[in-house]
């Protein structure tokens, strides 16, 4: 029997898990659920349920997991543990500062209702998480970097939006190449925030309004802006929905260590991500912890979880007896 | 307490080892196992036993983890099982075809002990596979590809050596630059042996040797260098001394692969190493699984393991709260 997925929160993301569904033959979508009039979404999947967010208490017993695709702002801190009180659940909660609250309340739902939670899964937090552990576990001795983009930052091209006068824009973070290089070299050099990412940023203004006092808000503005590099182009809507229409991102996790009797080797580990779409990306990690939930749960576990606690294997479909004569 | 590791064969492995030991504060070294005359080895670190294989046993009581360093042609196969059934043990058995069978072997040799055996640790098999686990977890259609090197590969400069007329040799595994850029780009591409890695060869001939014939019988020696671009080059003993005296390794694990409602979305997932000592890393990668083993075992697990079942976290000393904090 294919493991039954409720998808919670039908944007981007949820967009994605729903695809991503269609590409793993042991899960099958059960039901979408929405806040918005559930006659006014349209989802891909023929003979697919689509209810009101209110209702899903309904479905407890036709879903096996219950993937959380909402904000971490605001969604999720309140949404994954009330629904680890019935459903198995899964989210991609990325507030790295609030993990630790949000993993308490999660887990302590998921204790009294016995169901399992997996929190934060995607790529950071997420598989960047893993490499980051991987790593300093292997090499004890040693720095850790990690650099984001080249991608779309959601955040900053709204900071941006927000800004009198912008119509429209959008923000790509970009690794600076030279910072690359120095850590590959494994010289481990100290970088500052601004040493690391240059910030882009693809600006639609209103008619008639002050482009250099646009530009002048956005470098100015500050944890967005004002600590990095940032270069200003202003284009049109029509360039903008052509060539920036995407949602891109991607990334680098590098650990630089040393070992030997005096410390005279160096090794690099280096992990990197080149997305062409961040959400549907993000969408096919939680699928693959979604069927390590379900196994789990299966087993009699239960609480809260994150990509750290989970034995690889749980993620693949195939025997343990398979991937050790295929992927080992 | 600290995790009280044994040292079973004493080469280039077991050296890493003990080195790895010293830059992990919760582990120390109770012993070293030698088939040689124990009183003709010499160790680094000051106070620790050196004893003979045959009186492993002896120390049962004073071990918590055994770790193995001996080759996977013929020592792996035979100790690991028989040392399961006193100790925990950990190996890097590396001849991915019989994995299976070893995995048999030393799984009912730790069933019947309670202990437990992680195989194949390491970095191919090991950090490698597991990064072929993960990403074939995330992206489900896609293709897959391992590069080796640049790096000297034991098997192949042995093979070099034993050529008459040959007083020494290594050899060097490089991935070929345009098929690294091709798997880079997404196009997933198909690729012969000749077309991945390429192997060059630094000989240092006897005296009055034919080179032309030596040089003749690597380029068309079967398996080993018939199948790839060849490049030889004769040295002197200095030179090779002088500039080819490492160990060094490292590759390249590289998915790409498609997401979307109509695939329309690519994405790679690359993870590499550059490794100055290829036994030194591999050491490091044995201790912190030995840490895994060691509390896998406090909890009552037996049987074998590979890095496919260990939950990430066990790798690491610091608490589940802590990794929370800090990795995630």
């Amino acid at each position: 029997m294919n493991i039954r997925i409720g998808i919670y929160g039908y944007g981007n993301l949820g967009r994605g898990v729903e695809c991503a569904i269609r590409q793993n033959k042991d899960t099958e979508l059960a039901a979408v659920f929405t806040r918005r009039n559930p006659e006014s979404v349209k989802i891909l999947t023929d003979g697919v349920p689509v209810l009101r967010a209110a209702d899903a208490e309904k479905m407890a017993d036709k879903i096996d997991v219950m993937i959380l695709c909402g904000g971490s702002a605001t969604d999720l801190p309140e949404q994954t543990p009330a629904l680890a009180h019935r459903f198995n659940v899964i989210d991609s909660f990325d507030t790295h500062a609030k993990i630790p609250d949000h993993f308490k309340a999660v887990d302590a739902a998921a204790k009294a209702s016995g169901k399992v939670g997996i929190i934060s899964v995607g790529w950071d937090p997420g598989m960047f998480s893993l490499n980051r552990l991987y790593a300093g576990a292997i090499l004890s001795d040693g720095c850790d970097y990690t650099f984001w983009g080249k991608g779309v930052s959601q955040g900053h091209s709204d900071a941006i939006r927000r800004i009198d006068g912008v119509k429209d824009a959008k923000q790509y973070t970009i690794p600076v190449p030279e910072a690359l290089e120095a850590v590959r070299s494994g010289s481990n050099p100290e970088l500052t925030t601004r040493q690391k990412h240059t910030r882009e940023c693809f600006v639609v203004a209103e008619d008639n309004a002050d482009k250099a006092r646009i530009e002048q808000e956005i470098k100015t503005m500050p944890n967005y802006f004002s600590d990095y590099d940032t270069t200003v182009h202003f284009i049109s809507q029509e360039e903008l929905d052509k060539n920036h229409g995407g949602i891109p991102h991607g990334g680098f996790v590098i650990r630089s260590g040393k070992t030997g009797a005096e410390l005279e080797n160096t090794h690099i580990i280096e992990y990197s991500l080149k997305l062409d779409s961040n959400p549907e990306f993000t969408a096919s990690v939680l699928i693959a912890y979604a069927r390590a939930a379900f196994r789990l749960s299966s087993e009699g576990a239960s609480g809260c979880k994150t990509v750290f606690d989970i034995p690889p294997a749980y993620l693949r479909a195939e025997s343990g007896e398979y991937l050790r004569a295929h992927l080992l």
